[in-house]
């Protein structure tokens, strides 16, 4: 059991580590890195057991390089469960090794559901089931974000199965691409949009998970005090990190930015091997972040 | 190459088989059927492999029971990844299964993400992924659940692998869980609602997939003309197939019929061996739907 909320112990180690980076990884199994290809090539099994383990090493070593400049790892579900079964083990074969170098892991997988489904999900990803055949544990990451169309009962369950073992979810609220106005934006009788009302959600869904470092165990993709903030897009999609001040107003661990192609693919940009040029461009945006946070 | 649009497909098979029914496949490792946990019991592996072989065995002793009586299977996903890879695994498993015995495939995944998650996702069910070490096939589902939250752009990439081969989706619309009015019901400021919105956007993108039976291939949970509309929650959520009426006025294939614990555990409220009472039940409401739909 662990006795911290997800708050504290985020906030603990973005202190420890003087970092607000997230490692993003969102594998496409044509643009692995050299070395992991190398590792997946003499194998047995079929080109989705092949592809899977090349995924896994290929995150592996990118959390052996930039790791140490990180606060989490934030995996999307959805590259890996391309790959089948075979994606699935290596998913949580990544989640083990981000969790030995003492990162945190959220699960880029915007799930949402209803009633016995959501708690299947919490399952999945939290807590593990119950079976004749003895418990099947589930892939035990640290924070899940998750999809609030469907109600604040839709995500009960996973509030609860992440809060009792110290974890969080992220709930998108106001999202980065062109669309978001087609649903988020629209404008309520009372003038507020449909992400302020989500984000009401998110406040109180969060208050009872607020610990001593202030900060709630439910996060958002806007800024909110107390709450928070996991911040996509850095790199790739144009983002940049000196825009982000805002986002500290609660604490340094009050912004998280997650850079995914950014850092797996700083060698593209600045030369040198995959491995070095991540550690290099992780360390530079964790230092850029620290002196605009603190 | 399948020629023919989801709507029509869909269209063809109620015709042929005079049913509207969903069998909804939502296994608890807890409950399954006693043939297929004797069937899992003596194999070898964990705790995961040996009830994702169960949960297998149990959708495919549902499936041979009930699936004449059905047009399609809805898998509900997250009952399969809460068993890790070998529940991904027993999902592809159900999937083939199902499609042996005629049926289609809704996955019930309630999927939505932007961009390149996006198009993984649709790799994922529908079109699968190119890698160094060859393609890795998809799931093969023939239609998907979506969320679209993110917006129109966030749909796309699964409209276009969808209908590439004849699949079709299913957008969260209206749904009838408690919560559905925290967001889904807000009221906008022209005094229409989240929900009606979202059932605009639906419809535009489901025009472009409207083939000679009249139906698109977008699909919601709220009663559209042209729309195929996915009912869950009859029998153990309390819904009455007599309630149904309205959503047959496109035609037979309007409206589809999901149905999983109320065909699956009839033999606890209708005695018998599990199999004859979920043909029995499958049976008695497919003929229940029909003769309120034609």
């Amino acid at each position: 059991v662990t006795e911290a909320g997800f708050g504290d112990r985020l906030a603990s180690l973005v202190a420890e580590r003087s970092s607000q980076i997230v490692l993003g990884l969102d594998p496409d199994p044509a643009r692995l890195w050299p070395r992991a290809l190398e590792h997946a090539g003499g194998g047995d099994g079929g080109p989705a057991e092949r592809a899977a383990r090349a995924v896994q090493e290929h995150c592996r070593l990118a959390i052996e390089a930039a790791g140490e400049h990180c606060v989490a790892i934030k995996p999307q579900v959805a590259c890996f469960e391309r790959l089948g079964a075979p994606g699935w083990a290596a998913l949580a074969a990544t989640v083990r090794s981000a969790q030995d170098h003492g990162l945190l892991v959220i699960a880029d997988a915007k799930r949402g559901d209803i009633d016995v489904s959501a708690q299947a999900y919490a399952e999945a990803f939290f807590a593990g089931t119950e079976s004749p055949f003895g418990r099947v544990p589930g892939l035990g990451v640290d924070a899940l974000t998750v999809n609030p169309l469907l109600g604040v009962d839709s995500l009960l369950p996973l509030v609860a199965a992440a809060r009792e073992r110290g974890g969080g979810l992220f709930v998108l609220v106001r999202t980065s691409n062109r669309g978001a106005g087609d649903v988020q934006e629209l404008e309520l009788g009372d003038g507020s949009t449909v992400s302020d009302r989500i984000a009401r959600i998110v406040s109180e869904l969060g208050a009872a998970g607020v610990g001593p470092a202030g900060l709630a165990d439910i996060g958002a993709v806007q800024s909110m005090p107390r709450t928070i903030l996991l911040l996509p897009g850095v790199g790739a999609q144009g983002g940049r990190v000196e825009d982000l001040a805002a986002a500290f107003a609660p604490g340094p661990a009050g912004g998280l930015i997650s850079v995914s192609r950014g850092i797996v693919y700083a060698f593209e940009h600045r030369g040198g091997f995959p491995e070095a040029a991540a550690a290099r461009e992780a360390s530079r945006l964790r230092e850029l972040a620290w002196s605009i946070a603190t």
